[in-house]
């Protein structure tokens, strides 16, 4: 592993926490394992709206919302906000968050996103740039579909390593520390890696690499290994990049995370039952999971410390029809619970 | 103006500073009255590549390789890079950083990318997070017209309030506090402001009222009139923005900005002379305009204080076909040089 001279793990003195998560869900969601532990599940995937895109928007909106309101806090409490998804221009965030009245800072990391506005409110609120923040992300199976493979009319067949834009969205609100509050100690961001892999229709194999390096870069400079977490979460590798991590970390690092691995895109789904091919994934995906399923299992103390690995996939289908490989990325939150 | 509760703008305790900075631009940009600033004119548009996207993305990449040469610091100094650009996926910035091996926070702010990247940038320095951070933007005109319009073959009419999608990237390296460095005091976040325009060709109008709010915002919060800056720099207005900015400040906020007001729309290019209809736009514009221009200006002691406000259009050409308005954003950095 190449060493950078420049700091890679980002050690947060004085430890934000995480005041209050939502999740808000589309139908399939609501049918796989994880549907009890959402704040809100939608019955139909048109989530009232009258496009797919106004729809994920709509998503991303009652996500901030219910994360508020679990705070109890009104929207000019909130510093800044960190928000994005995988539409052009990420509008589903832009008009979510239209008539709202907080800072927005838009990013984009694909998949990963979550991770990344984890990290940056995180890194806000621990340098007392701002009191609070939200971090929020969201994708819709439907519009994922139209923009990067086909409309649905279509019915084209998708791949078996395919995965499934999960039609979710999660949103957290980030403030000081305290004690019965889950709080991020620690953070990566996460640097390119393209493993040469042109099948979009893959994307956990061009993403597991990037995973590798982050995850092997923060337990060497953090002097830790896998069995110092109680889980090392990706999202959304699916089925095929989960197998494909554990090899890689093996092969490669030397490190078997085998038995503290889980992965957001096999937990929302019911891998035997549903038909999602690989399994979940989008930005949605771990922001749904994370925001619902992680923080509780952590606030009943049955997970203490979780490693969230978001994983992204950066490439638009006009540079793939161009020939090029997907240069993927994965950025890592450290989340813990019960301590000081 | 509605008061929000929570902090608008940041004042940077350790005041992080511009330790370079670098331009590089097409042909249009060349044949303005800027090009003897610009670090790199390249002789034709397609920038040695074979497609205009990668055309954008080489643009990017040596932008943020001249900085780091400029500042004679290799890229494994840089503990993050804060890019962004136009183009779909922000491929523009994913592509042009993928051999580099500095950990990446994608963003995107449409226009108003140069100035969240710069504040995002000294933000984490001034947190202490990284030693140095890059921030970068780009855009290229003939990927954008293609994306956001018609292909340049098609030969479409541009309307007379159109702007033109600058050629150009910039890019900034950004560290520790020096007395010869222009310095960032202080930053604001934008929020959305929506006006209600549909009109694509018409972005100036959308971006004048988030900036009118962001700059009033500023000069409330901190206390301070448009005479206490040498320069209030919007980018990128163009004609028809920056005369409606005016306006707006003057008969919505009561503040006179027209002695001190400039736009980088305005300044890239020979309004007289080059077919530009109402200037300059695109993330490339105000990169390329503040990273050359307005650097040398600054450190020639001719420019001491500068509010740097970047403006962005937050559309896509999907969710503006659905009869959506134009939400804008309005991001503020303030430069100071010349001071402890």
């Amino acid at each position: 592993m190449k060493k950078r001279n420049a700091d890679s793990v980002i050690e947060l003195k004085n430890t934000p926490g995480i005041i209050s998560s939502a999740a808000c869900v589309g139908k399939t969601e609501q049918e796989g394992p994880l549907s009890e532990y959402f704040d809100i599940c939608f019955p139909d995937d048109g989530i009232g709206q009258t496009s797919w895109e106004k729809a994920e928007s709509e998503l991303l909106r009652t996500a901030v919302e219910t994360a508020l309101d679990k705070a109890g806090l009104p929207e000019d409490e909130i510093g800044i906000v960190f928000a994005g998804d995988l539409m052009n221009q990420c509008t589903a965030s832009t008009y979510a968050l239209r008539e709202s009245n907080i800072p927005l800072c838009g990013l984009f990391g694909a998949c990963s996103t979550m991770a990344l506005s984890l990290a940056l409110s995180a890194l806000v609120v621990d340098g007392n740039f701002v009191s609070r923040a939200v971090a929020a992300a969201c994708s819709h199976f439907c519009s994922a579909e139209k923009q990067f493979r086909y409309p649905l009319e279509y019915g084209g067949q998708r791949a078996p390593a395919a995965q499934r834009t999960v039609t979710g969205a999660g949103a957290f609100v980030v403030g000081g520390k305290s004690k019965d509050k889950v709080i991020i100690p620690r953070v990566l961001i996460g640097k390119i890696t393209d493993a040469g892999i042109t099948d979009t229709s893959n994307m956990g194999a061009a993403m597991a690499p990037a995973a590798a390096d982050s995850i092997a870069r923060f337990l060497n400079d953090t002097n830790t290994a896998p069995s110092d977490y109680d889980m090392i979460l990706t999202g959304d590798l699916g089925k095929v990049g989960s197998e494909l991590l554990k090899d890689i970390m093996l092969s490669d690092y030397d490190i078997d995370i085998s038995t503290v691995h889980n992965d957001c895109g096999l937990l929302i789904y019911d891998m035997e039952k549903q038909d999602v091919h690989s399994g979940g994934s989008g930005c949605g995906c771990s922001a749904a999971v994370l925001s619902a399923y992680i923080m509780k299992k952590m606030k009943e103390g049955l997970l203490k410390k979780v490693l969230f690995a978001g994983t992204g996939a950066l490439m638009s289908p006009l540079i793939s029809l161009q020939g090029e490989s997907i240069p993927s990325i994965a950025h890592i939150v450290q989340l813990n619970f019960g301590e000081e």
